[in-house]
C-alpha cells in the first residue's frame, strides 16, 4: 500500500521530518479544508506521533459552514463567494482559534469538474495564520503572522486537491526554515 | 494515480453510488473523525457532486476538541478516555449537531503505534446517529436513531484507519438499503 504522502506527491519522511521540526519548535497546527476535504489532515495524522503537533481541524465543505464553525464573515462570503484569499486567511485565523493551535492552516478552491462563485477549475487559495507569540493561547486581538498563495493547478479534481495540500504543506515546511517574527 | 477509495480498500463506483443512493434521499452526512484524521471525508470528498450529500465535519485528533468541538462530555472523557463507543456515539452526534446534518459519523479509535487511554491498537469505534426526521434541524432532544460498532483491526497504522473508513461507509450503506424509522 502506498502512504497518503506519496498519494499527494510529498515522501514521507519528508512530512515526518516536518513534524519533527514544528514539535522542536513546540508549534501546533490546526487545518480549515474547503476543497481538500479532509485530505491535508489526514496526510499529516498517517505518520505516526502526529498529535505532538496536528490538533484537528474543520472541515467546511458547505459554504455555510465556513461561516458557522470557521467563523468566516458571512458578509464577506455573500460579497466574494467561497474561493478567494481573504476567505483562505479567515478560514486559517478562524481553526487557529476554535482549534487553539498556533499555526492555522486554510484552504478553498475548486477542485471541478464544475467552476465554483465565478473562479475556474484549478483555482486555489492557501493561507496561514501564526499567532505571534506562538503559544497557542486564544487572543483574536494579538498581532500575527499571516500568508496567503493563489495556485492555478491543472489536472483532474485529484491532482488539483493534492496540489493544494503540497502548497499548504510548502507553506508550513517555510516556517521551520526561518520563523517569522 | 489510484483514488482515496481505493487506498482503503473501497471501489470508486461503489462510494459514488453510495453518494447518489443518499442523494435521493436528501440525506446529508457530516464526521467527526479522530483516528482517522480526516481520511473518511477526503475519500468522499474526492467523487464529485459529493457536496450534494456532504456537508463537512470535525477533526478532534486531540482529546480536548473532542468536547471543544464536538461537544462531548468532559466528564465522560475523563472517565472512559477517547477510545470508547459512548465517546463515538457523542462524536457523531456532536458532528450531526454542530454541521446540521441528517447523518452524523463517528470515528475513534486506536491507529498506533502505541496503545492510548488503556485500549490496544487496533480497538476502533465507529458510531452512526440519524435525526428520526431526518430534515438536518437542530433538536437536540428529539428522537434519533443510532448505532455503534466496535472493530479490532489488524495491520499497520493506514491499515487500521482504512478498516475504520470501510466500516463506517458500510454503517452508511445500510441506511440506504433499509431505512430505520
Amino acid at each position: 500500500m502506498n502512504t497518503l504522502s506519496t498519494y499527494v506527491g510529498l515522501e514521507d519522511h519528508k512530512v515526518a521530518e516536518l513534524l519533527r521540526a514544528l514539535a522542536s519548535k513546540s508549534l501546533t497546527v490546526s487545518v480549515a479544508e474547503s476543497l481538500t476535504g479532509g485530505l491535508m489532515l489526514a496526510v499529516l495524522t498517517e505518520i505516526p506521533g502526529a498529535s505532538a503537533v496536528i490538533r484537528g481541524g474543520l472541515v467546511v465543505y458547505a459554504t455555510d459552514l465556513k461561516h458557522q464553525l470557521a467563523g468566516v464573515d458571512s458578509h464577506l462570503l455573500d460579497r466574494v463567494g467561497a474561493v478567494d484569499a481573504d476567505v483562505a486567511l479567515a478560514l486559517a485565523a478562524g481553526t487557529r482559534r476554535r482549534c487553539q493551535s498556533s499555526i492555522g492552516i486554510g484552504l478553498t478552491g475548486v477542485a471541478g469538474p464544475d467552476p465554483q462563485d465565478g473562479k475556474a477549475v484549478g483555482t486555489v487559495f492557501v493561507a496561514l495564520s501564526m499567532a505571534a507569540d506562538c503559544d497557542g493561547s486564544v487572543q483574536p486581538r494579538e498581532g500575527h503572522y499571516s500568508r496567503v498563495l493563489e495556485l492555478a493547478a491543472d489536472g483532474t479534481r485529484a491532482d488539483i486537491r493534492a496540489a493544494a495540500v503540497r502548497s499548504a504543506i510548502q507553506l508550513l515546511a517555510g516556517l521551520t526554515q526561518s520563523q517569522p517574527a
